[in-house]
């Protein structure tokens, strides 16, 4: 097998949120009947139940009919949206960020890939959470970097903290790990440092010199009122140091892939080199869309955030109501990753279970970490009463498959 | 200097069509007054001087207003559209593509980023042709392949040929050269392959194993009633060619970043897990607009050809009234790329002398290969009367600085 065809062959994609079309039709051994009821797909969210931010189609239309100015920005994007952006994160941050240090991506995940490929090289120890975003593990990998993996504890902790193994990612550091990536809030387990993780990160990083990208995706939509800690506010480096936000999760502008990432001059100048030779830029039509963001109506992110918090506590009461099952209280965003009771066929079986027969779409908790044979991940952004016909389908399934 | 850093010191991005701000200010030494005129950008086309397809936006809306469904879309792309295209480009090339072939990706860009990261690893022998398309060779440094450059001669063969060096590509392929990778028609220099050429590249590459990404972006604005050769058309193993295309040029639809990828499925799928984790997919309501490409309203195309036809022929007289400018007739696309006498500066501040002392922007040759340090690349698809303008003052800069 040649190198590029080994590297590729680590690269899945089949159980990837939004891509089960393309899982293989099996066998499989189905207890009882089909549990008939409306599809609904938690893979992702549901931006019809949840809709775009208002305005954001209009603002497309207005950067349309700009015309030239608005196809062709600059390749880390046009400098007055650049200065926008800038502008609200530094008030959402309290702290100032220049125009300058921020560049517009095809979504999160592109800000992702361009932060991951200005830093990893081949042989690049690079930390990661598990368990943590999918992709995570794919890019590290993809680059051919060498994961260190770093363990969140995020049951046995109490609730303030998140439960990352700091010892763990000291130990990590001094063996010379060159990058830390990590998603805050974590993504799938909904979970938020605590001002204490947050600080000691900081610390760690600048004492081993370690560069860090937090990718706070879902940091907006934070419950029960909480308080959320920017890496960037503590006294950290800020040249070893990218943050990644966007709008498609709590604002539901996933359909127009807009990201943001911010912070180091050093690394943003990479990004924009390496932006050049894969998409050139963001859609530039596209970009006058993230007007929309942080300048939402009155009561929009109260109204959004109330929503979802109250989807969440249903549903999450309704798996409380099966012995076995354990699961923490998501603190922000849209997800729950509860752990499972053993069940009688394994994970991947269980997930297209769910799919063929109760028409629920979960994604399984191994794409977030290998030792996750256990969970499935749930995006909770839904219709209501949809979400919670979908939740009674999975638990009537583990009740039938729990050992 | 670390391994990364070391990658990213070769990806510049100054002298890039669009980023010309980014050129640091520098004393120039300007010979007798500035000249005066209405700026004109010739380093990409003008979308308002060429609107983009009508009904773009009328579809794009269309997209927005479907909702989940269009926002979320397989990573490469909405079946139903990649339906629509696959059976356009059937047509189009008269040989049947299936859907499943093809990936939907952000801008020829993002398809040529993809094929070459599915195809290229360290070490990988890669031949590319100079001139051509300036992400070429940046694209393979990025993976860290190894260049093999083929000479195209377009000056010095007849004109039913495009002038690739076929001696050279042989020579190369028998040294291990394991990935082809050119455009056709040539960008910059808007010649075409003729039939020999294109059956000779494909009996090579049968005869080597080798690989190919044709870029034929351009394939559809074709001047003079030539005869235009697909190279899938040929008797080549279709499991070993990738052929790119889009509506960014000739179409207008820029701003919407969108390209094709089709042919081999092994490449394809390895492009779509890569799709998977640079920017998940492209953008889920842009992709909607595909459908107004090779639905063009009558007489669009036809109009289209003249009026770029026009301007090609008058701004390529104006180039020929000054000795010792060699330069060969555009026989597709948009692109003139004169070979100007010997100056007194260097190529570099020649074309920024033109950017601030004459109000035109060029790309420098050197883009296209290191050797080509006294052409300058023009998008001619401008507004007739300011592309002429701004012609005849790059001529009187010529004539200010000719040895």
């Amino acid at each position: 097998m040649s190198m590029v065809e080994e590297k590729f062959k680590k690269l899945g994609v089949e159980n990837a949120p939004g891509q089960e079309l393309l899982q293989k039709g099996v066998k499989l051994d189905l207890k009882g009947e089909k549990i008939l009821g409306e599809k609904i797909d938690f893979s992702h969210g549901d931006v019809d139940a949840h809709k775009p931010l208002p305005n954001s189609l209009e603002l497309f239309i207005e950067g349309f009919n700009k015309g030239g100015i608005q196809a062709y920005t600059e390749y880390k994007g046009n400098k007055e949206i650049r200065e926008y952006i800038a502008g609200k994160l530094s008030e959402y941050i309290k702290m100032n960020i220049p125009a300058d240090n921020l560049i517009i991506t095809p979504g999160t995940q592109g800000a992702l890939f361009l932060a991951t490929g200005s830093l990893i090289t081949r042989g690049t120890k690079v930390s990661i959470v598990e368990p943590d975003y999918f992709a995570n593990r794919k890019l590290v990998e993809f680059f051919e970097g060498e994961i260190v993996p770093i363990e969140l504890d995020y049951f046995n902790v109490n609730e303030k903290k998140a439960g990352l193994n700091l010892k763990q990612l000291e130990e990590a550091f001094k063996s010379g790990v060159e990058l830390f990536l990590f998603s805050n809030p974590n993504n799938p387990t909904g979970v938020i440092y605590s001002d204490e993780e947050i600080t000691e990160i900081a610390r760690l990083v600048n004492k081993y010199n370690v560069t860090v990208i937090a990718d706070e995706l879902y940091s907006r939509q934070i419950f029960d009122n909480r308080e959320f800690y920017h890496l960037i506010t503590k006294n950290i480096n800020q040249d070893k140091l990218i943050t990644i936000i966007g709008p498609s999760k709590t604002e539901s502008l996933s359909g127009f892939r807009l990201g943001i990432a911010y912070g180091s001059p050093t690394i943003i100048k990479r990004m924009e080199k390496l932006q050049a030779i894969t998409t050139l830029r963001t859609a530039g039509y596209n970009q006058a869309v993230l007007k929309s963001w942080f300048s939402e109506p009155d009561g929009f992110m109260k109204d959004r955030i109330e929503k979802h918090q109250a989807i969440r506590d249903n549903l999450i009461e309704k798996f409380k109501t099966i012995d076995g099952i354990k699961i923490r209280k998501t603190e922000a965003g849209s997800y729950i990753f509860p752990t499972l009771p053993e069940l009688e066929v394994n994970l991947g079986d269980f997930v297209k279970i769910l799919r063929i027969y109760a028409n629920v779409i979960v994604t399984p908790g191994t794409e977030f970490g290998k030792s996750f044979i256990n969970s499935i991940r749930l995006n909770f952004s839904q219709d209501e009463k949809k979400a919670a016909e979908g939740v009674d389908r999975i638990l009537e399934m583990i009740r039938r498959y729990k050992k």
